[in-house]
C-alpha cells in the first residue's frame, strides 16, 4: 500500500483526497503556492510544502511537484481534477521519477484525450458515437468537409477542439454562415486554449440529457460501473447540478452501463474514470468523451452507492485488485450536488474573492459537505471561487429535493455573494422539481435569475439576535 | 399534513427535528428558556418563543408549552428525548388541547413506562424475557421473596426501578448481603429519582451485548422493523457508542428483529419506538425495554437505512400510513454514533461547561454532524453537555472504524475538554477494532482513559501556522 501521498491540487478535492489516504493510514503531503498560503488543505495535512509564488503556475510545473514529493518521501502522486489531472506528461514523469501515479497511464490519457482517437476506439467496439467527421484538414478543405458534413446531418452542429475537455472549446453553430465563421474562432482558441487548433464537428443533438457512468478499474481486467450520474444542468457547457442515478429507464440505464464499462476495457482503463454520454428524447445515447480523473461530481455516486470513490482509487494505484465486484454496486436513493461558489450569479456569475467574515454550514441526515474554506479565510482571487460543495441525499428524488431547499437556507456565509441564492431558485422552479430538464434547461429559464437578493437565513439570525437583545434578561413580553 | 410544530426540547434533537419539518414544508416553533437564549436551536427555527426563565423546569411544563403552542398557532408538538418525552401526561394533555403529539399514545408510554407491565405483555406473547419477579412486597416480605429468587437464578442479580429508564435505576447486587442492602437504597433512590419506590429483580446475564430494534408502526396496524443496533459500549449503563448493525449472526438477527415487531404489536406501537433486548454469550436474547421516542442513536440507522425516521415520525403523527413497507428497509455497510461532550473524562467525565473559543468540524464521505452550538457560543452549565453528535458511515466495519478515527481528527474545537481524545483512543484499541465488546466493555478497559491529553490537530494547525509565519512572504526555505 501507498505510504505517502502528495497531493498535487488544492481546495476542497485536495482535501477530499486527503481524507481517504489518511482513513488507509497513509500519509498525507500538501503542496502550495505563495499566493494561496492559508489554504485550508494545508492545515489539512501531514507534511506542506510551498513549491513556488504561484498563481496556478507552479501547480501546473510537474518538474518541481516530482521534486518536492521525492524531497518528502513520498511514493505516489494524486493529481485531484483540474491543473495536471489529465496531463499525460504527468503519469509518464511519475513513473520515472519511481513514484506511483493515481491514475490511468498516459497512454490513456493521452488517447482519451484526444477526442478523435478517443471516438475510433469507441467506434471499434461498437459504442454508439454522434456522427462527426475526423479532425478537420485545415483552411478550404476543412471548410469543404464541413459544409458536406452539414448538408448530411442538418443543423445544430457543434464545433469542438481535438485538446478540448471539461466543456471547453465547444461552439454551437446553426448555419452555414456561422458554421464557417466558427470553424475559424474554434481553432484560434483552441490554439489559445489548448496549444493545439485542430477541431472537428458532431451532430447537435435537440435537447440532450448529459449522462455519465462512473467506471472503477483495476490492474488485473476488473472493470466496473457505479451506476449513472444525470448531469444535464449546465451552463455554458459547464455543469452547475449533477444527480445520481439518471432516471433513465432500467433497461436503457442498464444498457449505457453496459456501453461504459466496454469503453474503459477497449480504452485499456485503469483507476477511476468517467465515461460520458448524451441521451437524446428517444434515449438513445451516444459517446461523448472519456473523464481520466476524479471528477467534482464523484460525491452523488458515494452517496448512492456507500462506495468511497478515493479509498478506491488508492488501493488500485496501490496494486490492489477491486475490492468490490458489479454485485457489491447497489443503487439506493438520490442525490443532488452543487457547487457553492463566490460568484455573483446576476453579474455574469462574476468571481467575488474576499473575506468570508460568517461561515456557518448546515448538517444532520443526507447532507454531505466537501469544503474549501473556513471562518476567517479570504478567497485569493487567483483560483476557483468556489465555497464548499454541498451533496445530499434523498430516500427518493423528492425527499432529495426538499432536503437540498433545507439545507441551502441552512448556510450563513457572509462576506462574498453566493450562488445560494440562485440554486434556491432552482430548486423551487417547477420543471426541476418536476425532473423535466435537459442541457437548455439553463438558457431556457431565464427568470431564474430574478431571485431575491436577500438570504433569509441572514434575515433570520439578524430579527433574532435583535429579538433576543431587545428582551435582554426579561424577555417575558414574549411567554406565554 | 401538520403545518406548525413547535419542538419542546432544546440542542441538537431539537435543531434536527426542526430539519425534517422543514424539509416537509412545516413551519417550525422551537421554545426555550432564559438560561438558554443564545442556544443554536432558538435560531433555527421560524419562530421562537421564551417559556421561562430556566434552567430546566420550564423545559418540563407541560401547561406552559401547551399554551406556548396553542398561542402561535402550531398544531402539533414533537418532544425529541429527554425532558417530557416520556411523560405519558403530555401526550394527554396535547389530545386535550387540539394538538397532536408526535409519538405513542399516552397509554403505550404509561405501560412501557412501567416495567412490570410492559414484561407481562412481552410475556403473554411469547417475548423471551430475562428471569425476574414482579414487583417486590415492601419490607421482610419483598428481602424474602429476593433470597428465594437468588437461591432459584444465582448471582450476579440486577435491582432495577420500576419507573426507571435510560439506565436509571440500575444496581448490580453479586451475594446476598449487597442483596439485602440494595433493596434499601435502591428503593431510596427511586422514590427520589422517579417518585415511585417500587423495584423489581432481574437475574444478571453474563456479559451481554446491548442490541435493540428500531421500529415504526403507523395507526392502520403496519408495523416494520429497521433493523438492529449494538450499544454495547456504555458507561454506568449510559450508551456512549452506538452501532448499525449489531453483527449478529443472520437468523439471530431476523429472530430479534421478528420478535420487536410482535412486541411493537403486541403493545398497540404507533410512531417511531425502539425495543431493548440483552442477548447472552449464546446469542440468546431477552427483552429489556421499550423507549417511545426518537433516540439518540436513531442516526446510525438512518445512515444504513437511508431513511428518515423523523420525517417517517411526521408523518405517521400527522394521520399518514408508512411509505415504506418492510420490503423497502435494507441495511448497507455500517454506521458508528458517538456524543462529542464538553467533559473531561479523567475527571468521572466532569462537565466542562465555557465558552467554544474555535469550532472546526469534520466533513466529506460518509461524515454526518448533528451539531448543537457553533464558534463563539457559551454552552450553559445548567443543561448536558453535548456540543455535537457524530455519526460515521462505512461500506464495512474496518471502513467505518477508519473514517470515524479520520473524522475525530478533524475537530478543531477550542476552548473547553471535550471527550474526543478518550473516543480516540477506544477506536485505536485492538478489542474495539476487532469489535470483541460487550457492556463490560468500559470497565474491563481503564487503560482507555490513559490518552494524551495534547490534541494533535490544533498541534498540527498551530505547527503550521507558525512555520507560514515564519516564512513571511519568502518561503523558499521550504520549496524544491
Amino acid at each position: 500500500m501507498i505510504r505517502k501521498l502528495l497531493v498535487a491540487n488544492r481546495g476542497e478535492i485536495a482535501i477530499r483526497i486527503m481524507r481517504s489516504a489518511q482513513e488507509l493510514g497513509i500519509k498525507t503531503v500538501a503542496v502550495y503556492e505563495e499566493t494561496d498560503r492559508f489554504a485550508l488543505h494545508i492545515m489539512k495535512a501531514d507534511e506542506a510544502l510551498c513549491i513556488g509564488p504561484g498563481p496556478r503556475k507552479d501547480y501546473l510545473n510537474i518538474d518541481n511537484i516530482i521534486q518536492a514529493a521525492l524531497r518528502v518521501g513520498a511514493d505516489a502522486i494524486h493529481p485531484g481534477y483540474g491543473f495536471l489531472s489529465e496531463n499525460p506528461e504527468f503519469p509518464q514523469k511519475c513513473r520515472e521519477a519511481g513514484l506511483i501515479f493515481v491514475g490511468p497511464p498516459s497512454e490513456v490519457i493521452w488517447n482519451m484525450g484526444s477526442k478523435v482517437i478517443a471516438r475510433e476506439i469507441m467506434k471499434s467496439v461498437g459504442i454508439p458515437l454522434i456522427p462527426g467527421t475526423d479532425k478537420l484538414p485545415p483552411g478550404r478543405e476543412g471548410e469543404e468537409v464541413a459544409i458536406d458534413f452539414a448538408r448530411k446531418y442538418g443543423f445544430p452542429i457543434m464545433v469542438k477542439a481535438v485538446s478540448g475537455g471539461g466543456g471547453r472549446g465547444i461552439r454551437v453553430v446553426r448555419n452555414e454562415g456561422e458554421l464557417l465563421q466558427g470553424l475559424k474562432l474554434s481553432r484560434s482558441e483552441a490554439r489559445l486554449s489548448f496549444g493545439n487548433e485542430d477541431i472537428y464537428l458532431e451532430k447537435g443533438i435537440d435537447r440532450p440529457r448529459h449522462v455519465e457512468v462512473q467506471i472503477l478499474a483495476d490492474n488485473y481486467g476488473n472493470v466496473i460501473h457505479m451506476g449513472t450520474r444525470n448531469c444535464s444542468i449546465q451552463r455554458r457547457h459547464q455543469k452547475l447540478i449533477e444527480i445520481a442515478p439518471s432516471f433513465l429507464p432500467p433497461l436503457v440505464e442498464e444498457r449505457v452501463c453496459d456501453a461504459a464499462v466496454k469503453a474503459a476495457k477497449a480504452a485499456g482503463y485503469v483507476n477511476a474514470g468517467t465515461v460520458e454520454f448524451l441521451v437524446d428524447q428517444d434515449n438513445n445515447f451516444y459517446f461523448l468523451e472519456v473523464n481520466t480523473r476524479i471528477q467534482v461530481e464523484h460525491t452523488v455516486t458515494e452517496m448512492v452507492t456507500g462506495i468511497d470513490i478515493v479509498r478506491e482509487q488508492l488501493r488500485i494505484a496501490s496494486g490492489e485488485p477491486l475490492s468490490i465486484s458489479q454485485d457489491d454496486v447497489s443503487i439506493r436513493g438520490c442525490a443532488i450536488e452543487l457547487r457553492i461558489n463566490a460568484e455573483d450569479p446576476k453579474q455574469g456569475f462574476l468571481p467575488c474573492p474576499g473575506l468570508i467574515e460568517v461561515y456557518q454550514s448546515p448538517g444532520g441526515h443526507g447532507v454531505r459537505l466537501d469544503g474549501a474554506v473556513y471562518q476567517g479565510y479570504e478567497i485569493p482571487r487567483f483560483y476557483d471561487s468556489l465555497i464548499v460543495k454541498l451533496t445530499v441525499y434523498g430516500f427518493n428524488w423528492e425527499e432529495a429535493v426538499d432536503r437540498l431547499r433545507r439545507a441551502l437556507d441552512g448556510f450563513s456565509i457572509v462576506g462574498v455573494k453566493t450562488t445560494i441564492p440562485f440554486y434556491r431558485a432552482i430548486v423551487d422552479e417547477s420543471d426541476f422539481r418536476a425532473r423535466r430538464f435537459d442541457t437548455t434547461y439553463i438558457e431556457t429559464h431565464p427568470q431564474l435569475l430574478d431571485y431575491r437578493e436577500e438570504e433569509d437565513e441572514i434575515d433570520k439570525l439578524a430579527r433574532l439576535v435583535a429579538e433576543i437583545n431587545a428582551h435582554g434578561f426579561n424577555p417575558y413580553t414574549e411567554s406565554p
